[in-house]
């Protein structure tokens, strides 16, 4: 008896996680628009206890901008570029999205628009909201963070990375948008190369940045809502082409 | 003779005022936008001696909202808006440009779209770029400012305030965008009036907000090019009609 109320028990479990992954990650259509609800992930690598040297004395909790291994011995592995987890893994490019689907279980959206809405912003930092964007014949990977870049006082920074090389990345431009209450706030630039590491566009400050007060504004029920909409760059194209 | 020489350097003097006045504010057409080129001005009243209450106590430097005067006699009397100085004026809403104009000398551009060219971006904070803006049939204040909310992190913030009543700003949107280097930031809000007070849309962060890194981003040799629009909001006006 006691042994069926074990497997009751676990098997209890397993559907409650099942729930908590649904739910974690679940995407919906909302006006035409494909709205991926995106919960938030404790940052490991921003731990206090790994607090490392800032870029400048005055920047509190930032990393040096990436963590390559010591030692590739293939030049055409790249290691694990999951902003969360200082990862062993090394690759090729190739297969990146699929390690950090099975792996790091980073979700992935198709669709040439889509809403990420990200949840519980009130959390402390750091925090990440992360997916990846399937879209024009290349997968991308949204990176929302919270972090103390100055300390007592968390912002936000968005951006959206090329799982592909920086020659690739040049070829598209995205868009971030919020939109709510009567302001509107867009970012539109060309996405950077996963191989040159998420930490460094964010201790650059080059992306999308929100203090805390204009994350409030923005945000509805402690959610944030930013459109996504990727597009290829028209003028590299037509550089490229003279 | 010597009364000769000391005409002739007061009548330099007065060249050399004159010049720098023009410097100050001088508006150049390119490629078919109104450009103005707006000098800084020290913010006298962020000066430290009179750093006061701020609206967190983990914020640095903000004055408490607005200083209204002791005692308005007549409700219909506004105080000075000039966001730059205490000033002890106070008359109608109406005569509140003349008086900027006048007292403050703060240029006035006419146009329906302008680029606001603020220079010296370096510069210390407290230090604000401010002209007035007339279009639709109303004029508008547009502030930037550069101002130390964390202490040692000097942020800039920049928004449009209507010369009217909070009725007549909700008729309004404006934009401001930035744009370069394959990199673009929009915000659209409607403004608010000047009855309101800028320093309180600053210290709520209800504007347009660059960190250092990324004003240095969208700067060319140390300006900041700054598009700015007007258009009557039709949501409003439809709401209004109903």
């Amino acid at each position: 008896m006691l042994f069926f109320t074990q497997c009751f028990g676990a098997v209890l479990d397993l559907i409650h996680l099942r729930f908590q992954h649904y739910k974690a990650k679940r995407v919906f259509s909302a006006a035409g628009q494909l709205v991926c609800v995106v919960n938030p992930t404790h940052n490991l690598k921003y731990a206090p206890t790994r607090c490392a040297a800032a870029q400048t004395s005055t920047e509190q909790g930032l990393l040096p901008p990436c963590h390559h291994h010591e030692a590739v011995h293939d030049p055409q592995l790249v290691p694990c570029t999951c902003p969360l987890f200082s990862c062993p893994w090394e690759g090729h490019l190739e297969v990146v999205v699929s390690h950090l689907r099975q792996t790091h279980r980073i979700n992935i959206l198709q669709g040439a628009e889509i809403v990420f809405l990200a949840t519980d912003m009130h959390l402390p930092a750091p925090t990440d909201w992360i997916i990846m964007h399937s879209c024009l014949g290349h997968q991308f990977l949204l990176v929302l963070r919270k972090q103390e870049k100055y300390e007592g006082h968390p912002q936000f920074f968005a951006t959206m990375m090329l799982i592909g090389t920086p020659t690739q990345a040049d070829n598209f431009t995205y868009r971030l948008e919020l939109n709510r209450n009567q302001r509107r706030l867009k970012w539109e630039a060309t996405p950077r190369s996963v191989l040159e590491c998420v930490d460094s566009v964010i201790s650059d400050g080059d992306c999308l940045v929100l203090n805390t007060s204009l994350a409030q504004l923005f945000s509805d029920n402690g959610s944030l809502a930013i459109g996504i909409a990727i597009t290829t760059s028209k003028v590299h194209n037509a550089e490229a082409e003279m």
